[in-house]
């Protein structure tokens, strides 16, 4: 018989444990004018590669998350009336209930697809027609799939928009807006005050070409150039190519100063920010890169360094580091879900609902 | 790595392609009168056959259609409060998300249930007590099963409406409702002026005692048999019986004027409509029929011939035919939501609120 | 070819069979008093075991229920705004509507998790990970898995309220509350008349260290041993130890005077309540006790004796009892989700909302 429950056990608290609080969306949102026709772009692409944002764009987008971020309780359902089609063909918790309760929060409803199987394409239906099928149900899909091709095959057809929740080891391009927004909530100097700023020195272990969340995020770094002083990728030796061909010249043609290493220990000690990850689907399966690397209470992080993890996590990241200053890991998974509000607010043509608030 | 996206890509237009528009709703608006009070019928009724319906019935249901095709955006929420059981224990996406993009359109609330085996039918519960439950959980029920008897056993106990949404190889009266408002879209001048408007010659590609859609659809036609010059079904001569026996016999009854033919191409270019149908499920897997037809641009269409297909297609329907103005598939499917959508007010007693507007 | 379906088949009635209505939630209101402040420690806590109740929390959440049971038309969306992650590890159809509708008739919004292999969990992750996620998507939690400890190490982390729906063999709270709840509507007399009422003998059909409902209603029932003059558990020999040690003292420490037996049809005439359940969820399978056990028409059952059974039934209660009074098993089922709504009001903060309504 399981023990009888203490009363202690039963009570919790509400109070937020992460110390920021709403002070750095708060901060961010301060750093950044107010220019809301940037938005307008937003509302007729789908968005499918972290690639395809101009920097006003993403500015303009992260002061719409820190909105949202800063208050919470204040927006009154712009979406209220709208549907999204959540389709997951590969499996997804997190993911889809952090899009998920993004819509719900701004006043949508929901038809999730959770199983593959169930769908047309097991009879052999084109995704060209189940394109064609969401149009008429939906103002809006998020698709993952394991496919690569299949958002842009749906794409052919879809006069709704996409958003590409994960296409194979391809690209995951709102996990990676997500992580910028969370770097610049951090130092929102760089934006406000550029020539003061410290540059960040960053480092992300990982394999990025196979890793969809390395490799948005190194596109997403390479639209902001000047904000980092040198994003070095660490990999534990055991892939010989880390990078696809043309990969790593794209991002240095765009000024992005990135380097490899496999020496993560010793080059701790420097970097203002370490970015880990160590779980890749391929295929039906997952692989675990990194064993070899650990963030734990005896890493030699820099005092104020900052620790960044998409999640899920295994091994490489301690639960040591959760009650530290270190982790922004957690703030990260928080803030996603409101640069998630705010990306699909443009998308459904509601912007003009929420800019004259706060 | 898969090539950078251009911009041109990931753009996309909301315009329809559909040159169709709200023309046609508007048109069936007028071609009916409004009598409202013979919808009232529909608030207590379960839609288990398409048998059941009387002519005024559908007159004012495929009006009530109209109403909300013609004007999606002005309807404000009669389902509100109302919860909708949808009860998927064979799979399915579109004709899943057909109902619950059509419920949430009216503003109701959703539960779904797509794994039979979470199900307590798993433990040998009966579908009497299944029912039930239900009474206390929602307000309508969808259901579709492989098993043809399940609808009839639930109905023993529920005290709220349910839908068949496809039982077996029976029926699936839905899909036949939203193919005769398409028709009567296309033609409304059946209802509005039937002495002047020529009758249709229909082609039905398919095996009406396997496939429901086919089944339910000609049971439709015969509450209108004067619309109909002939239907003749067309099947590829590989079944010995395409009908049960009795079930050309109970149309014919009902003034159907209904052939059998192996020789479509032969036919094609005097038929006014062409339904084509390849997939059956039966039991757990699907059939393929019909190998021999395929609808492309090489087609002896009539000129201004249409196709209907309840989708998802296959080879039996090219997609060179989706461009041209033969194609009512993609218009087919768009209406069958607000088909849908008049049904489930109809019966969640909600009528009243929508019969004032436009 | 299925029969061609009758209008008196098509056709049912929205009235309840069950003569009980309204007339018992109205007379626990006013059996009653309100004292809503002991409501106000449900906010924040979570819901794992029947043993945390005080009596007080207790005859407040039913007097909300039999408020919500009595006019389930007045109440006005309190739960609006906020989001329930709705997560069955373990399968079940019948639990998580239960939560569901309360949920949506509360006005709330819901994000479901009915695949456990979809989870992080299939990636190793952690349940207090899972849990700190859950904190940003959502504003409450009901979990039910096979695995007994998930709820507890989940609510290490969690810092929005969790409902154990279910843990293992461990415990069902919200199933015991709810049937304590259909005894006191059944027998309001308890409450506001102690001393003139009746005594009831209860007799528990199923295996207490085995039924997770049977060992929450044991401890309910706990709470309140004055209501009750014997409660007898009644088993089938088959196992030999039916308590874990200490559980059967546990309850007669507090006053309940438990008993056991095997003789079930010898002790029927004598009781008032017969409370059985066959069927327990051990692991991935269910087991199914109690085959010697069947309650039918020739059951030797007092003339007033109510029957309860959590549901789904099987062959122990046969459907020959559903017509007479002695069914209260699905005045239960009913009552549940009105006992889940107003539990789920005062966890979510929202009591103010609804407390001066009625």
């Amino acid at each position: 018989m399981v023990e009888p429950i203490s009363n202690e056990e039963v009570c919790f608290s509400r109070e937020k444990l992460d110390v920021y609080g709403d002070a750095h969306p708060k901060a961010l949102l301060k750093a950044i004018q107010e220019e809301g026709d940037h938005l307008k772009n937003l509302a007729e692409q789908h968005i499918v590669s972290a690639d395809q944002f101009t920097r006003d764009e993403l500015l303009q987008l992260f002061r719409l998350s820190a909105k949202y971020e800063g208050n919470p309780e204040r927006f009154s359902s712009p979406l209220k009336g709208k549907i999204l089609i959540s389709a997951f063909y590969e499996p997804s918790t997190r993911t889809r209930l952090s899009f998920e309760s993004a819509w719900h929060r701004l006043g949508g409803d929901i038809m999730s697809i959770t199983d593959r199987s169930t769908t047309g394409i097991a009879k052999g239906e084109s995704l060209q027609d189940v394109g064609e099928m969401f149009n008429n149900y939906g103002d809006c899909v998020v698709l993952r799939d394991s496919n690569e091709e299949s958002v842009r095959l749906m794409m052919n057809s879809l006069r709704i928009p996409i958003i590409n929740a994960g296409n194979g080891t391809d690209e995951h391009p709102t996990q990676a807006l997500a992580d910028l927004y969370t770097i610049l909530k951090w130092r929102p100097g760089l934006i406000s005050d550029c020539e003061n700023t410290p540059k960040i020195k960053m480092g992300i272990v990982g394999i990025p070409n196979k890793m969809r969340t390395v490799r948005s995020l190194l596109k997403v770094l390479a639209i902001f150039p000047e904000f980092f002083d040198e994003v070095t990728v660490f990999h534990d030796g055991s892939n010989t190519q880390v990078f696809d061909e043309g990969q790593i010249e794209h991002l240095q043609n765009k000024g992005l100063n990135v380097s490899v290493s496999t020496e993560l220990y010793d080059k701790l000690p420097e970097l203002d920010i370490v970015y880990i990850n160590a779980i890749a689907w391929v295929g039906n399966t997952f692989e675990s890169f990194g064993d070899k690397f650990v963030l734990d209470s005896n890493a030699p992080l820099k005092k104020d360094a900052i620790i960044m993890h998409p999640l899920a996590r295994g091994e490489e990241l301690s639960t040591e580091l959760d009650t530290t200053s270190h982790n922004w890991y957690f703030s990260q998974a928080r803030g996603a879900v409101f640069l998630r509000m705010a990306l699909l607010t443009c998308m459904c043509q509601r912007t003009e609902r929420v800019m004259d608030i706060v």
